[in-house]
């Protein structure tokens, strides 16, 4: 072991190699779920800096766990015993480049910064999460991290042209490409993209950003069923020819959470409602964004007709439109808190599962009915990102014992799966979900991707145990 | 050979399993450039077919070539002496779902029928170039085929949510999501479209489709450069908030070779001009497509005006937007011709290379005043989808000595690798490519590439010979 400190410190310097109390930060992930002590943790400053790190680990046998803002919900990170790799000191945005809309950056940059070096150019890297303060490229590019915005411009992996990887061996990978075509070879970029550090280790990236919306109209909505807020959806984008950017369910369990963590905050209606609605649209072209005589914005009078004619249908109980930032920022925060509240207690049964649009209101009444049976003490703390079908069914469970948790997992798997579902829409697996990889992923597509964990990572050195089954 | 027939026969039925004159159909490609002699061609009628043919070959170790369509334009489909698997009767569009806007298809389905099929739903399913009449689903998944609405939609991959794989040993592998957010392990979605039939065969997809525009807006535009035509697109793209489909690039030499081959059609413009572009627009939103009291449509008003304000700039020299229906198909028809007047000559030199967007002008500036240089007598086949920087930079050259036809490829590539560009856009590898897969791809990279192939298809039957190089 002295040895492999004494090859890592000739990599990267002493000071980049943390043991010991320097190394605590590093030792839980923010879920709080997962404790560890690493070996050390190793901050290189440059991709040939992780590449000399990766070359002592393979020469070594060692595992290697690559970490960068280690928001992660999955326990991704867990590496006891292991180097941990971090990437938050390659933190530069290399270039922002508005006329090619990209942004080239290190995997060590925070998303908050990388949002704010865009917007300083007139553009937006439209991914965003309530971690966005602290997770990092590296992280949110090997999760393929979803977020609010996914409806409009996809997940993570729908918004990267290009990728640096320092692979198993050391070797590393150039696939920095800045093209929206680019069919030479295996698809590698999608295939590390989501990876979770098993695969390599992606150092650098090439982004895409989007125009900075001219005009944006926020809005909470009370509904009388999901059923009422998909007929919303749909007829905000008809009327705004696809403009929605976030559309996120928020039941009154859930309200109810946030103003318990939150006693100064003021509750969005002034009546108790069981399904409110968060809902952003968005417009860059001039008609829509350009203010009319009185100063009434196009995109604005959209969303209040679509909202009028539906609350005289009866369909809408109520709806706030955001007058200005501060209540916009109001609207988000009640949302973004979602992360912050779900890590709060512990034990939870963490559940991100994915159902198509249509099926989650049959989901959430199968579902609940079954966790009351389950679980008559559990609390839900359930928030969904509604415009693509992803629900986050956390449950704080009135038992903590772990086989009784594992029982409401499978539960909530079952049900989704039984409605064409996925277990993980956008977490990923790390450790927690190993189990349902090994009892609800089909078999062959996880033979193929042990099949390939084995041909890329021969050694086994690249965030073990995580993502693949035994 | 014949115990191999005898088991293939016994596998999808005598009628099934073609030799000699009948397998002829199947013995060269759409270029006309290739020409091979199958052991025989295989024509299951399900994916429990394919298994037991690939379960076959698996056994006996001998190459299969999957094909559908027959259209690609990299040789991807070259046989000598392989079992030849035609998708081709699996031609079911299983279902629509119009609440969902999905449609679940079998790889043999010919992606006009499947435009129709989704019409049919009032939906569209985006993708769409010249051989949309031959091309099928198997084939344009497997090359993720690109065309002239990527800048809108994306390429094949981009609308993609599941796909059915028979693997090199005849197991199914399932993995027909039809969800927006799956983060359930390595993304073998993604490492399977585009792959070329050299993972996997695909039998099924679940693909993503778009509400039918409610209002399209066509021209044909003269401008004074390049740089003109970007301004333009720009420009569009702002008034419109990015509801540009296709913005096709025509250079005078093309129109001429257009003309000569159908000598019946008119020219776009009275006078000749060196920059020609085909600019889509389309909307769904009411406020863009409703016809107001005269009959205008609004969205055609946002394309006259850009198209208004460029000419009094001097930067558009002519334009003209189609009236109706029929002067929309002339206009596309000029342009999807592309793919067919390439073939019509032999020996060509086939290059589809994208370069950064901003970077086409510089590209063309280079690569004709080297071309000038290399083979005075060259004719070239210019066609862009400029929209997203790609050039199909085809040469008819003066000399057909194949040292001379690479030594022009190899220019056209150092060319495109020098402003960061790629040599293969949207046609894939394929026999074609594969010299400059080994010269210009990047070493790890392509290291990588061949140790997926060899653990997914650990007897190199898949498709051998293709993409890979040596």
């Amino acid at each position: 072991m002295s040895d492999v400190l004494g090859a890592l410190r000739r990599a990267v310097g002493n000071g980049a190699v943390l043991t010991g109390a320097d190394a605590a930060p590093w030792s839980q992930d923010w879920t709080g779920a997962y404790h560890w002590t690493p070996l050390c943790v190793v901050r290189p400053a440059s991709t040939a800096e992780v590449s000399a790190v990766m070359k002592v680990a393979f020469d070594a046998r060692m595992p290697v766990v690559p970490v960068s803002g280690n928001t992660g919900l999955a326990g991704g990170t867990f590496a006891e015993g292991a180097i941990m790799l971090s990437l938050d000191r390659m933190n530069r945005v290399r270039e922002i480049r508005p006329e090619a809309r990209i942004a080239v950056v290190e995997a060590g940059v925070i998303l908050a910064n990388l949002h704010e070096a865009a917007l300083a150019k007139g553009l937006v890297f439209p991914l965003t999460f309530g971690a966005r303060g602290s997770s990092m490229v590296g992280g949110f590019l090997s999760t393929n991290a979803g977020g609010s915005n996914v409806l409009r411009y996809g997940n993570t992996r729908d918004l990267v042209l290009g990728i640096e990887v320092v692979m198993a061996d050391g070797q590393v990978m150039n696939l920095m490409s800045e093209l929206h075509k680019d069919n030479s070879g295996l698809n590698l970029k999608h295939l590390m993209v989501g990876a979770e550090g098993t695969l390599g280790v992606i150092t650098q990236a090439v982004l895409k950003l989007v125009p900075r919306p001219a005009a944006t109209a926020t809005a909470m909505v009370a509904v009388a069923s999901l059923d009422d807020a998909l007929s919303l959806l749909n007829a905000l984008q008809m009327a705004t020819g696809g403009a929605v950017e976030a559309f996120e369910y928020m039941p009154q369990a859930y309200l109810e959470v946030y103003a318990r963590h939150n006693p100064q905050s003021r509750p969005p209606f002034d009546t108790e409602h069981a399904h409110c609605i968060m809902v952003e649209i968005a417009a860059t072209a001039p008609r829509d964004a350009t203010p009319g005589p009185y100063g009434e914005v196009p995109l604005v009078g959209y969303l209040e007709e679509v909202l009028g004619d539906m609350l005289e249908s009866g369909r809408v109980l109520d709806a706030v439109v955001a007058q200005n930032e501060a209540q916009r920022a109001e609207i988000w925060e009640r949302r973004e808190a979602a992360g912050s509240l779900l890590v709060s207690r512990n034990p939870m049964v963490n559940n991100d599962i994915a159902v198509p649009l249509d099926k989650v209101s049959v989901f959430l009444d199968r579902m609940n009915l079954r966790l009351a049976v389950l679980d008559p003490q559990a609390e839900l703390m359930l928030v969904s990102h509604l415009g693509d079908g992803n629900v986050h069914y956390t449950v704080w469970p009135g038992n903590p014992d772990p086989v009784h948790c594992d029982a409401i997992m499978e539960a909530v798997e079952e049900e989704a799966l039984a409605l064409g579902g996925s277990f993980s829409a956008e977490h990923g697996i790390g450790v927690t979900k190993r189990p349902s990889m090994a009892r609800r992923k089909d078999k062959v597509a996880v033979s193929a991707m042990k099949a390939i964990k084995a041909a890329l990572d021969p050694r086994g050195i690249l965030n073990p145990g995580k993502v693949f089954p035994d």
